[in-house]
């Protein structure tokens, strides 16, 4: 083990792009529990678009203080307890954020239930990301059998879930994505029934062809261009379920063009942050887990290796240069 | 009774903005009813904004030919009857458009029930205007007491409903029209308790001095730099009912300019046409109807004379130039 306790700090807050000299790596003792207290080893860290948003000096959740601990969610054992609830060689679910060890008071752990499914599932699949995705998709959405979703960032964490528990719920799923390698995934491997490359000079027109009925449901994570080409494909009463806006986080204005279709189409468009229905993640994950069990919900992967090469896989990540779940194995 | 019928007809679908030569006087014998069919003198002609889109060679609703009769809510009296429920005298409200007679099978009239106030009225506070105020209001806003409701084009037809009953729920009524005497009427009159000029150039400055405690609901008839300015001010769960995008009737473009603030607040956006919930009409006449007669609820009209004079008073109204209520007495 490590004398050490290495973090990523913020350095500094980015305008515009992130970049590897907006961080810090930093290191310091390991600290003592204290009564009440555990210390905490993160094995697992989950990267996520949302993220980008906390190192601005103003946003929605909490932001990161330039100078402060990087916050994401973890898996970690727990290696030190003075608290009754936990005890050593429990495996939680928390929010440690980008070190190896951290203490904690025990609010906000989770021991992760026993499902037979990996543990860092519990940061992907079926953890934040995939019950994200299913608020929005079930509770927003509110899918019809027959119905069509259009998802986009299709093969990401929160994408992927969105496009298979619309085929499980019996829609027609078409997923946005950039580039013909993901796209295969998305339509070979998650079965959704189409994919469309973004990238494309002719994307509208694929988007046109492979939503013949129009689209009911529109799960954004992107918006831009991609939403206002979705817009365009709306029928009577779509649902949008609004998860990210990806296209603007890097401080690029991504205006919706056209409103006028959401009257049009007497659309229903909702913003949601998941944090905000904690009472439903129990539920979530239950159903999550079963379908990923038995194997009807598939996902992916791609695994940075250490701490210290988190910022680097977090701005791949913004890039779209990831490939599914980004998770950075910390030990 | 003059022996002719005059009837305005679309002449030529405008690009922009619509101008007088877009429509044509016309003139033609006045019909006999057939069998299951009724003669209807009009007496008032309703004008509202959505008319603009009937216009267009595709819109959401059904469109205007052109060389058609345009469409529009009227109140008539009933000259000649072969239809079982209905006799000379009686007094309709119907879809019989702009012109001074029509023949009906009977689909979409009804008889104005006696809520002892005008009838012209059945147009306008107690009439379509009324009752997408009262269901976008209502409906989709869910008012809560103490909470800031902000409503564009605050004197019309339909904001200056939606203020007033947004007081009655014992809400904080913001509106937002456009010059002193407008806004003047809405305070001072409708008993709003605040009216913002958005000719002014300091809007946004007024807009935030107005909602201290923020925006919970918007009902938005107006969008572009209005509805941006609005977003900047919306609470965490707050609903836009969005009824109309006034400002990119004439094919100016209106973007949101900032949808991330509908995903920080986690807003809901819902697009609505009245027309859609004719179920919900009886209860919010009734509703609408006691607040009228009781004087809760205060209208102005402005009325032009003559069918002639439609076209006028319609390019008027899109251009703000009206004052509550636009109305044509027909005869």
């Amino acid at each position: 083990m490590s004398q050490k306790n290495k973090q990523i700090l913020l350095a500094s807050r980015p305008t515009e792009w992130v970049e590897e000299n907006h961080f810090n790596l930093n290191e310091t003792f390991i600290p003592d529990p204290g009564e009440g207290q555990v210390l905490i080893k993160v094995r697992w860290l989950s990267l996520d678009p949302y993220m980008r948003g906390r190192m601005n000096e103003k946003s929605y959740g909490e932001t990161v203080a330039v100078g402060g601990v990087m916050s994401g969610g973890t898996v970690g054992e727990i290696v030190a307890s003075k608290h009754a609830k936990f005890k050593s060689g429990d495996i939680v679910l928390g929010y440690q954020g980008w070190q190896e060890y951290a203490l904690s008071d025990g609010s906000g752990l989770m021991k992760i239930p026993p499902l037979g499914i990996p543990e860092q599932a519990y940061l992907g699949v079926v953890g934040m990301p995939g019950i994200t995705a299913w608020y929005g998709l079930l509770r927003i959405g509110n899918p019809q059998p027959g119905e069509t979703v259009v998802v986009s960032a299709a093969s990401g964490a929160v994408g992927s879930v969105v496009g298979q528990l619309a085929r499980i719920k019996g829609c027609r799923a078409v997923g946005i994505a950039g580039g013909k390698v993901k796209c295969d995934y998305v339509v070979n491997e998650l079965g959704f029934d189409a994919c469309i490359d973004y990238k494309q000079p002719n994307f509208y027109e694929q988007l046109k062809a492979t939503t013949p009925k129009g689209i009911d449901i529109d799960f954004e994570n992107a918006g831009g261009a991609i939403l206002d080409a979705v817009m365009k494909r709306l029928n009577t009463g779509a649902r949008i379920a609004l998860c990210g806006l990806i296209a603007g986080y890097n401080g690029q204005p991504v205006p919706i063009n056209n409103p006028f279709a959401l009257l049009a189409s007497r659309a229903r468009l909702q913003g949601f942050i998941i944090s905000d229905h904690t009472d439903q993640w129990p539920e979530a994950m239950k159903e999550l887990g079963g379908y990923v069990a038995t194997g009807k919900i598939k996902y992916r992967e791609s695994i940075a290796e250490g701490i210290a090469n988190a910022p680097k896989a977090f701005i791949g990540m913004l890039k779209g240069e990831n490939f599914g779940k980004q998770l950075v194995k910390v030990a």
